[in-house]
């Protein structure tokens, strides 16, 4: 797949995400002003990437995929949910998210926090509501749960904040942070999608490994963009990691072991995919380069 | 029952409780500031009625009891996550809670809102491992998130926000703010115990009416001993409500008719019991009783 057809079909399913998202919250039920919080976020231009790994596991385990949409949109919701509170001013006090006001400066604090608390238990119901096999769906929402609660993203983003600014820390403290505050939703977006689709041991064994693997290589991207990318096309001030004394791959590791390591995830990810064959294992394969390649 | 007799009661239902939330956060993989800030207000004294409600339901209508006790208790990490971030500083802006320091005032912000976050995902987490009848876990789960969400708790809270220090509302509007900021989850422990016990329609139905009920109750009574109780009984200043422009049933029915709806409430509450005998039925009965003469 040339970067081109990637990114085609990257924009083909972020429409069908984005479909879904937008029938979501149209509901009388929901006071209005919050209604307005929770969106003005939700679509303020994200890549959908964990609905997009959640959605290409089911179906490539399946064959099958409009089975899955409700659920993997779930996981834009988390995830919309960990940047309104991540932007906090008690937090990382960001005016600016994909170069917008944060949700915090454009409807304030309060509603900030519940539109946040809205979108995380949004999530749930989505989540539960997915009608087909309760017991795969029960697997994979708990799975989900446990990757954004205090064993995971919430957890990562308390030892991220008791790093920050203090300047110190070494590679093992990076890795661990990562693999909760944004890893363990990649994995487990991969890890729910083959648990719809009825996964056995071998199967979630492989998105597990492919979804760590995934997840690694994409904060590499995310830290390298930060030096090297375009303000435009990152959203937000470059170097805003080093100037919040944030540690980073490329801090720890320079710039070129930071693309090394990334691209040995890239390998690991495309490893995961060995057994499997079709288009959805070739798109999920292209994925991981892409990811890296945005670097280079 | 005699006060004596219920407050023992209450006092064996809490202490069960609280055994098991003793060993949900007992956990290397949770940072250990974050165990710590979520203990912190998980034990800080609350009365567990919302569990409670959820396992004599489960109980009156299943007969046994012991296995709606994790699925309860992710009930009480729900409703205290939710007085963490209803006490930060950008909603009501309360130092104390149950008179200790509140959650931020002890952690700091960017904690609180942190720990309220891992006590709502470690909510489903709790929830969702809950392995007996997957059907029944679903539909429970799915009926706590539509509660805590934002056509629910959420919502009311930002009712609530919108309403308060504007001196201005009539009692319809109060009764939408409640129902859905302290009786939606009131409600659905009722309901969710009734459906881990695999209730029929006509059960749920009953569940329903009495969970109602006793949530709008639960916020008369609350009203009521906000300017009747003791500062010590109540944990936090007399006239509180008042000196902060909140509308309350009192300041727009006076305290005489306040409790007269309350009583009103507990007859409905009682009604929905009618069909039921045994122990459990009777300790319902009792526990809508009480929570208004609490107020006499």
């Amino acid at each position: 797949m040339t970067r081109e057809q990637m990114k085609t079909t990257l924009e083909s399913y972020r429409k069908r995400i984005e479909s879904f998202l937008q029938t979501c919250l149209k509901d009388d039920s929901i006071p209005e002003r919050l209604q307005s919080a929770m969106e003005y976020s939700l679509f303020a231009g994200g890549k959908r990437i964990r609905p997009i790994l959640c959605l290409v596991w089911a179906e490539l385990l399946s064959g099958s995929r409009e089975h899955a949409l409700g659920f993997a949109c779930s996981l834009e919701c988390i995830h919309t949910y960990s940047l309104v509170h991540d932007d906090l001013p008690a937090m990382d006090d960001d005016d600016l998210r994909r170069g917008q006001p944060s949700n915090h400066i454009k409807y304030g604090q309060a509603l900030a926090i519940l539109a946040g608390d809205g979108l995380l238990t949004e999530a749930f119901s989505l989540m539960l509501s997915h009608d087909r096999h309760p017991e795969r769906t029960l697997q994979a929402a708990a799975e989900v749960a446990r990757a954004a609660g205090p064993r995971g993203m919430v957890g990562g983003q308390v030892l991220d904040i008791l790093m920050t600014g203090k300047g110190q820390g070494d590679l093992e403290m990076l890795k661990s942070m990562h693999s909760l505050k944004t890893g363990a939703l990649l994995r487990a977006s991969c890890l729910s999608g083959a648990m719809l689709a009825g996964a056995d041991h071998a199967d979630l064994s492989l998105a597990d490994q492919y979804g760590t693997a995934i997840g690694l290589a994409f904060q590499i991207a995310d830290d390298i963009l930060d030096i090297t990318g375009e303000e435009q096309a990152i959203g937000k001030p470059v170097g805003s990691d080093e100037s919040r004394g944030k540690l980073t791959y490329p801090s720890l590791l320079g710039l070129d072991e930071s693309k090394a390591l990334g691209f040995r995830m890239v390998e690991q990810a495309t490893a995961a995919l060995e057994k499997y064959s079709g288009p959805q294992s070739q798109f999920l394969a292209d994925l991981a380069r892409y990811i890296m390649e945005r670097t280079t």
